[in-house]
């Protein structure tokens, strides 16, 4: 799509697969026997990303892990990626890392770079994705209906905690005997992975009526359920689903650090950027596919039921200037 | 895409029929009966667009209108839109005018706003488009063949004409006579237009070997063929047939801005930003569709021919930062 050195570099990386797309003012996408799904992400430096947190090859494998997350909780499997980067000069030598991390990311989930542009910013750095996917069973949000058992695919929480012990300088050796809950935790900040494995075997095996991605945190996903099913039904979640050893253990950590209660319950319900799939099925679905934690309800609320009885559950996902 | 009141807005403006694409983590494309063309573009402010030389509606437009003149370069008709913005919370008064063109382009060009982005950024305006078009007919920039005759849609030169009398403070009034070229050029600068009409008739006529658009100038776009088809065949230019009477008239006013000569020859061969189509065929095309510039040679080289005799065509199409 552009003419120039640098994103021949990235093609490069990306291998000579991605090369034959590049050279024309668009990227074709043979498509007679699958339907598409597209997404698209805008990133920009110190508003999504900090490079005091992440190494800048992190950066990059996460731009293009959240995208595809996107398309996998929509029932697809990724194939293709556009990447626009603006930076200025002076950071060239970040972006050569963002693009291999990017890269890696692309690579590991067979996704192939089609496109894309480079330019020049005056000082942060901006990433662009659009990613392409493609699905013969492509899963809306607003498909629930009552009686409908709520999954995630995973705990949720870590991402969140991971960001505070970075942001808080915690060193997994400040806290003997929780040295591998701090390091999973940032971990799952620095590089979240998009759970297609477990898509693709949730879709093959059992009817999924709803599905998103956890981006901002559960509190806010289960409102867009909610909202995408037009409030037809309420959502009710059994609290103690929710906890592990892990997710209870940096809970802790995070208490002590910010002389609070219960921070737990909130990375759990609120805490940002697990991508984790939430969804609705019909259907029993096995443990090690995903964690059973409430139920789709007549009743026209999203509530908890927990130690401390019956709550709603307020919507507090991250939103950014809005 | 994404939930934020911003962002329906925009849909409210493409009407009903994008809103049906918005509230999932990805858009979905039903495409069992053509294959897809995707172009993506980052547009960033003061390097890119400047408010000071166009109003935000323009900004909007252009914006769309060039990313579906990548998909028509390829025989694509653009039908999808997604469209990603970033911009301080101070400048929201700007990007909704910016909505406001885009949404016209995209109105004007029956393209769909399938899904976005909206996000902050400290002090620039960042627009990221994805066009995506459908086409049974893929051209690419590698085809032309010894022979063939070299076309441009429609003059070239205008845009960058336009972009001088800006930056100069140049009005319309202050070249008695000349009035409408000045406004052709300027308005040709704010608001170019994909050549889809030109596109279709010219694939269903004609034998199309090789196109691409001149976003960068005439004679960079010259390079990005002679390159794409490795070099095995030059291309001769006739220098007469880029001038029309408007770019003459045109070059006559930047060489007296300028104290410079030849302005207008400048202007035809490395003006950027005309979104012409320039492209490569067997067959002789009518003057309405099409004017012929040249042929393909054997000679490895791009020249031309003209009063002064035969010269190199140098390569100095605009590049951001590179």
């Amino acid at each position: 799509m552009n003419e120039f050195s640098f994103i021949n570099s990235i093609y490069r990386k990306l291998g000579p697969d991605s090369k034959k797309f590049s050279g024309d003012d668009a990227a074709f996408i043979k498509c007679r026997s699958n339907d598409l799904l597209v997404s698209k992400d805008l990133l920009v430096e110190n508003i999504h990303f900090n490079l005091s947190y992440s190494a800048p090859e992190d950066i990059g494998y996460k731009a293009v892990s959240v995208n595809l997350s996107d398309i996998t909780a929509c029932g697809g499997n990724p194939r293709y990626l556009l990447i626009g980067f603006a930076f200025p000069q002076k950071k060239m030598h970040i972006m050569k890392k963002i693009c291999t991390g990017a890269a890696e990311c692309a690579h590991r989930y067979k996704c192939l770079l089609i496109g894309g542009d480079t330019t020049a910013s005056r000082s942060d750095i901006f990433i662009s994705i659009t990613a392409i996917g493609q699905t013969d069973n492509f899963i809306k949000r607003s498909g629930s209906n009552k009686g409908d058992l709520i999954y995630i695919t995973d705990y949720t929480g870590f991402s969140a905690a991971g960001l505070i012990f970075l942001q808080e300088k915690i060193r997994p050796a400040d806290f003997p005997g929780m040295e591998q809950v701090i390091k999973t935790c940032i971990h799952n900040h620095r590089r979240p992975e998009p759970e297609i494995k477990k898509m693709r075997k949730l879709i093959a095996g059992y009817r999924i009526s709803s599905m998103i991605d956890i981006s901002d945190g559960l509190s806010s996903e289960l409102y867009h359920l909610y909202e995408s099913n037009k409030k037809k039904y309420g959502l009710q979640i059994n609290e103690s689903a929710l906890f592990c050893p892990a997710i209870t253990s940096a809970g802790k950590i995070i208490d002590k650090i910010k002389k609070k209660r219960n921070s737990a319950l909130e990375l759990a319900l609120h805490g940002g950027e697990d991508y984790r799939l939430l969804f609705t099925s019909p259907d029993l679905i096995p443990r090690h596919l995903a964690l059973k934690i409430g139920t789709v309800v007549s009743e026209k609320k999203i509530f908890s039921i927990g130690s401390s009885g019956r709550k709603k559950i307020e919507c507090l996902g991250y939103n950014h200037f809005f």
